[in-house]
């Protein structure tokens, strides 16, 4: 089954917003066993939204649309649609006292707008959406099938999984298609290099791609679609070649994220972390919160941004500040230090920097941040001197710090 | 000028990446006074890549392409541009000399692959890429001219600020498209009632869009292509209308980060901040520290996860914990009032609920945050009761914990 995802909204193509549903389309759909033939920005004009439909639907079994429903007047992709399927428009009594309901139940008024967004074309079937107001809806025009949904990423992702999803996996047979292999900590072309024997040695129907990112690099191995059941064990086998290999950068598989990596290291040795950031600003401490049970092994950070701060909540001397600066190998040792006693933790993190774009002098330029990672034993430190990009370090830092705290636990473990 | 984007990678059609690249090259090329006509994603295939070229060049002066580009063997980018421009491929001297003297320098040795990368098509113009060893690649074909950029975000960056778009500018005229009114608060419908007069009286040649998101709504005004001078004119009229309507619900013009917001009135007041958070994991302190110079206003944050630390470092009493939980209007009041403690901060938020998906009670089912914001004379507090998606609880909070200081800041201004 193929599917062509369009996405409406001038939005999109200004850069205004980035297009992270499409991302999520494409993920579950991969999942049910589909494949995303191309993906489609369009503008929310008819000739737009008619450019994109009739690219999309060249080639594809499914088109899934968002963008362009809402209550307000730019609701264009529903009108276009009708246009597109020779449909009327005609208004829809059970959504205008669905929506008049669920109003009145919040204690707010409906407006006029909320009335002409009942109005629907003649041959949809609606697919019910309680994120809000307006439906998802799905057309069978000459044996394909187009669905809308609005932009909103939860109320596409709640028609999505309660209408598409399901009615998609009982049409296909779920293949996993993929198996990529998460490394943390060295370059692509060396981990190309260590790995060469095994790429080379690659089956046609087999496929092996690098997708690096601020020292992270994903290695993916993917089969063709003609692929047998077979492939998955050769895949697998592959796989765990590769990652036996490269092991001392591999943290996981399959997009698991990094500090899932790490929640599950803490839970496995029994171990509580913590974080004190000031560059950072709790970028490390937002990431592993966001992993759903963290709480577990999380005890929590200190965002000492001030050298105020970094001396009354992590105990770091004066003395030091003043001798070395806040961006040193002194001052985070002390960080870590401090965080160990404040929290109660087994293991810390601690970062301080220069993030840019000012503050750089000559002997700590921009970019200049210093790292320290450790326990109750032995603290590590670690000196980067990275862009002039405040957004790009503070991104890569989080990473490089994440990393130290997971070879930390992977060392203990082996021990 | 028109222009077309192609992003190429399976990663982007299997969902593993968000295509962050089209949005900043959206954004830029359009304040470069180019249009968008469409984003393409396709498969990094010879045939993806042929049918991305020839869609996306029907109707655009100039192709952008990122991806496929790079040292390992899923290079095939160049290949294909190759074959389409009728090129043979020829291996480039002074490439492999410029990257075995960028290797030298940094103690490294090249490998095959590098050597590889070197072949180029024949008629290409290189775009130096001082970011990375793939250098971008310009073509002139049949009136059209083709931009090939590595898909590694900052590479990219680098070839467009430093090639790309200086080029554009001196062929185009700019001129300012849009503006945009943000607002925080207050729901799209709402909104939409609040300047009906407005948005009916709205000249032919200017379009209003609502994009919400999160609790935040933004209101854009744009031009048509046509647009004259004179356009722009009265849409900062009417721009100055909307937003004097809603001037509640507006912190600001034309994508302004909230939290950049937040710091301008920081810097104005001569007032510093510090957060508190629970179950928002450090997300608002790192948005506050995301804005260069906070440094100035934000004197730091405490993660306060686990109830000891909440005890500990914001002295919220073992006897509250005990009696409201710490989910609770009197734990976020203490952890305030802690907070002003600590860190001397003018102004704090604080925050603590239960993000999900687990640790909900019937009382307290998940989804429910308490927030307050406050100085040493008043601390308001905030009750939410959100969904069940951990992300989106996490991601709406710091949206309103930012929007309760921004209006304890307004508000502190107009006394």
């Amino acid at each position: 089954m193929i599917a062509s995802i369009v996405t409406i909204g001038d939005e999109i193509l200004i850069g205004q917003i980035i297009d992270t549903n499409s991302a999520w389309m494409a993920t579950q759909l991969n999942l049910a066993g589909v494949t995303i033939r191309e993906i489609i920005s369009v503008s929310d004009t008819r000739e737009g939204i008619l450019s994109g439909l009739s690219q999309a639907s060249q080639h594809a079994d499914i088109v899934l649309m968002t963008g362009g429903l809402g209550p307000t007047k730019d609701d264009i992709t529903k009108k276009v649609l009708a246009e597109y399927f020779g449909d009327e428009m005609v208004f829809d009594e059970a959504l205008w006292l669905r929506i008049k309901e669920m109003f009145e139940r919040r204690g707010y008024e409906t407006t006029e707008l909320h009335k002409l967004q009942c109005y629907m074309p003649a041959s949809v079937e609606k697919l019910e959406n309680q994120m809000g107001t307006a439906p998802g809806m799905q057309f069978e025009h000459q044996g394909t099938t187009y669905i809308s949904m609005p932009g909103v990423p939860y109320e596409m992702k709640y028609i999505m999984n309660t209408h598409v999803l399901p009615r998609l996996s009982e049409l296909t047979e779920t293949f996993v298609h993929h198996r990529t292999i998460m490394t943390v900590g060295q370059g692509e072309s060396r981990l190309s290099e260590a790995i060469r024997d095994i790429e080379e040695g690659l089956p046609e129907d087999i496929k092996l791609a690098y997708l690096p990112s601020l020292g992270k690099v994903r290695i993916r191995l993917s089969t063709t679609e003609k692929a047998t059941s077979g492939t998955q064990g050769r895949m697998n086998e592959l796989s765990e070649r590769i990652a036996e290999r490269l092991s001392e950068y591999v943290y996981g598989y399959d997009d698991i994220a990094l500090e899932k990596a790490i929640g599950d290291l803490c839970v496995a040795g029994g171990k509580t972390i913590a974080t004190g950031e000031s560059c950072t600003g709790g970028l490390i401490a937002h990431r592993i919160v966001s992993i759903p049970g963290s709480s577990a092994y999380f005890r929590g950070g200190i965002v000492a941004y001030s050298n105020e701060l970094k001396q009354k909540l992590l105990a770091v001397s004066p003395s030091t500040l003043e001798a070395h600066g806040a961006v040193s190998e002194q001052t985070v040792r002390e960080m870590a230090d401090g965080l160990l006693g404040q929290t109660g933790a087994d293991l810390v993190v601690t970062v301080s920097g220069i993030a840019g774009p000012g503050g750089g002098t000559e002997e700590k330029p921009v970019g200049t941040i210093w790292l320290a990672c450790g326990d109750a034993q032995q603290i590590r430190t670690h000196r980067l001197q990275l862009s002039k990009d405040r957004q790009l370090n503070i991104d890569y830092t989080a990473n490089v710090a994440l990393n130290m705290m997971r070879k930390h636990l992977t060392s203990q473990r082996e021990e």
